[in-house]
């Protein structure tokens, strides 16, 4: 029985705090090249974690692709494996169910780093939140995980199920390592069903799972003018100017209406059904101080006609993250770049398919591409959009574990962004995911001043014991 | 009589490359703040490069403006001034013409660097040419200048006229040190006409005088959405996206065929003379030519119905010359930033004025801002657009100084670009310029691999010894 792993987790919660702290310290930026030791630094952080768990077979898995004719092969970021596989057969000899644990120890840039009240690898607690890069996305989520395993192992000798661990380092640049070995080595991950902590709570005290992800692809559009740099004074008039016609894509991409314009974008999309819709509807939000609280600004935007909730998590949108290309600096300088660039991204929702997308958006801007000028698409990742249904077991333990930890019902929500690996294990090893996520919405994800409130830290271990518990031990649980 | 001077000139050549070479190696960068020493140390080499030439009174002139209430003070960059005041009265008694020379020792930014050949700041000779920023504009065309000076004053021990030399250290980035002094101590500047020497040749051989310039302004265009920087799949379809906004904005201020949408953007503009345009046409210039050898487009854009010629000299234009805010590393970031701003500039021509272009454009981005974005410009500098008549005996000295030197009639042309001190001789001291240019069209001004070709800087400096021949001997050069 759980309560003295629960017990045990109370007791250590201050060191459980300190060591993610130490975890938090090591930038494992896994886009930037000059942190790749870093990441590895990480890698080997957790692993060590797992071993001192009392995780066993633990080991870093090497990814990346082979040099092949034509194409340079590429060293990925390891994946951290540990197993535990000993859970005593149920009274009937059938083997407990095995349940795999999936989170990622990468984190996103910390730019623009002058935005962060404290540096964003020196973890600082305040106000009863740690706050630095990776402290909820998802070094802190994936730390309660390693922690559950250990205060159940510790309390009690033994785990309730059987798991498998696998953690990835590269969930924010495409998950392609993890991608390959799930699609490659798919039998070695055999599981009744995976947790991922990689979410978010509805709000505060409010239990929350995660039955739905939105997909995407993120894009990069290079357009090409002059053969180089020209001066604006001498050439203004006659030569094109690609940031111009990247602004002119950009806005014939998406209407002012919110609604994007390639042909066939929206084929095929499964809408939510009403009663998900009107559950949603019954969820404390008020679009007026989500407004002035969470995003602050004077208005929101996107497609008309849809709720915020239906925008964000059941419509598809497009985003641009950045331009690049001429001069940005202090002051003025008159440049017309020969080259520039835009970072465009698009969340799918279930019903669009990646590569589709994909190719009716490159389609599409080589089309609407303005004359002088040539553009060139790019596909950096892509994810799967996905649906849980919540007409299952593990997700009935879910609930009844936060029930335990939260004392109230939990609400079904779906996320906006995108875990790509939730919809892997659906389609390569059929295993469905439990997606339980102890953050807050101003976690402040992906941006400056990131931060885990240290409360739900505590309770996502707790609720990951019990949630193993009535895995474990159905009958009893009721589920 | 000259040619002492010209022979001078000629033994001496090789050491004035040299010379010029040590004042390129200082990377005076006015808009880099980093850079605010050498720009001094620029201003410094030049003055004692005056003192040597034989000019008096050669010293420093501090800009900037002091401090007030409410608006803080900022300290300049150095003018440079020298005079040689002694010229014998003419045979009439009357005093010979005072010249004005103005040139400029500051320089762009050399970004982007990796697409220099050699380093900006190692002045390298390749084929005839010498590869530097600031080569041709402005520091090679400016020591044309002080090396005319000083070949006279060592061959002759004196000057055929009176002569004020003022160099400046700002005109890359606005000219307001220069534009302030001359409007407040014009009196120390009397001059019967002003020498410039920062233009180019319309082609290589083709003696040329710059008779018209278009004027500008430099803006900045910021937009703030968010409070914050966002994650683009928790709130991408309600969170306002400023750099979207800004693409909406820059698309909606030039149309696709070239024209400027602002209300009354185009009111009261002077069209050039019909003979104008008919001496345009007679030029040596192949629209297909410039368009595969210096622009290197696939096509040439702008407003249709004109002219390359008319496009780039006589007509307005607005480009953009970078956006910064979000994301432009490698890989992916989800972000949707809280703030992004862009540089746009538009080129004025004569009968537009630059504040009331300013307030115009102002007005129209707020008007079409979209929602949920606010956006502010700020006016970063502006030149005004100018005109000089060519019926003038300056003119006329010019074109007989540089027939000794060429060969050949000189062209008349017209430049795109903005030199704001023009504008001000004009207003300020009523003083014509003579725009005495010897770039040429491929020597890549305010971009990588900038270069002066060394055979026009000798030419440049024996076209300026006869142009002060001649203005000092009107009768007998028969102007």
């Amino acid at each position: 029985m759980s309560q003295k792993a629960v017990v045990f987790a109370g007791e250590q919660g201050q060191r459980f705090v300190s060591e993610l702290k130490d975890l938090l310290r090591i930038p494992s930026v896994s886009t930037a090249p000059e942190h790749f030791g870093d990441v590895r630094r990480a890698a080997e952080f957790v692993a060590a974690g797992l071993r001192s768990a009392g995780l066993e077979n633990v080991r870093l898995i090497e990814t990346g692709t082979e040099p092949s004719p034509g194409r340079p092969g590429h060293q990925g970021h390891p994946l951290v494996y540990g197993e535990w596989l000993h859970a005593e057969p149920l009274p009937d000899g059938s083997p407990r169910p095995t349940v795999l644990f999936y989170g990622h120890y990468d984190v996103q840039p910390a730019e623009p780093l002058e935005e962060w009240m404290s540096p964003p690898f020196e973890p600082t607690e305040r106000d009863g939140n740690l706050y630095a890069r990776g402290a909820v996305d998802d070094k802190g989520q994936m730390w309660m995980h390693v922690k559950a395993l250990e205060s159940l192992l510790k309390a009690d000798g033994r785990l309730p199920v059987n798991v498998r661990v696998l953690m990835e380092g590269e969930e924010e640049v495409g998950g392609e390592g993890i991608a390959a070995f799930v699609r490659e080595h798919g039998d070695q991950l055999k599981a009744d069903v995976a947790l991922v902590s990689d979410t978010e709570m509805f709000a505060p005290e409010l239990p929350t799972l995660c039955v739905g992800l939105r997909g995407m692809i993120y894009t990069e559009l290079e357009a090409q003018g002059a053969a180089t740099d020209l001066h604006s004074g001498i050439y203004g008039g006659a030569a094109p100017n690609p940031l111009v016609a990247l602004a002119q894509i950009i806005t014939q991409l998406k209407g002012s209406d919110g609604r994007i314009n390639i042909p066939g974008f929206y084929d095929g999309i499964e809408e939510p059904t009403p009663a998900e819709l009107d559950a949603w509807r019954s969820l404390p939000f008020d679009e007026e101080e989500y407004r002035w609280r969470e995003v602050g600004s004077t208005e929101l935007t996107g497609e008309e006609g849809y709720s915020v909730l239906e925008r964000t998590w059941a419509r598809p949108t497009m985003d641009v993250h950045g331009i690049s290309g001429g001069f940005t600096g202090v002051g003025a300088k008159t440049v017309i770049p020969a080259r520039a660039s835009a970072k465009i991204s698009f969340r799918l929702v279930p019903g669009m398919k990646p590569e589709e997308t994909f190719s009716r958006y490159r389609r599409f801007v080589e089309q609407i591409c303005p004359r002088g000028v040539q553009v060139k698409a790019t596909l950096i990742h892509s994810g799967d959009p996905i649906v849980v249904s919540t007409d299952n077991r593990y997700v009935h333990a879910a609930t009844e574990a936060m029930k335990e930890v939260f004392g109230k019902p939990t609400v079904f929500v779906r996320g906006g962004g995108s875990i790509p690996i939730v919809g892997d294990f659906v389609r390569e090893l059929k295993t469905p995911t439990v997606m339980m996520g102890f953050g807050l919405p101003d976690d402040n994800l992906h941006a400056p001043n990131e931060k885990f409130h240290l409360a739900n830290f505590h309770r996502g271990i707790e609720s990951i014991v019990w949630f193993l518990d009535k895995v474990g031990d159905p009958v009893k649980a009721g589920i």
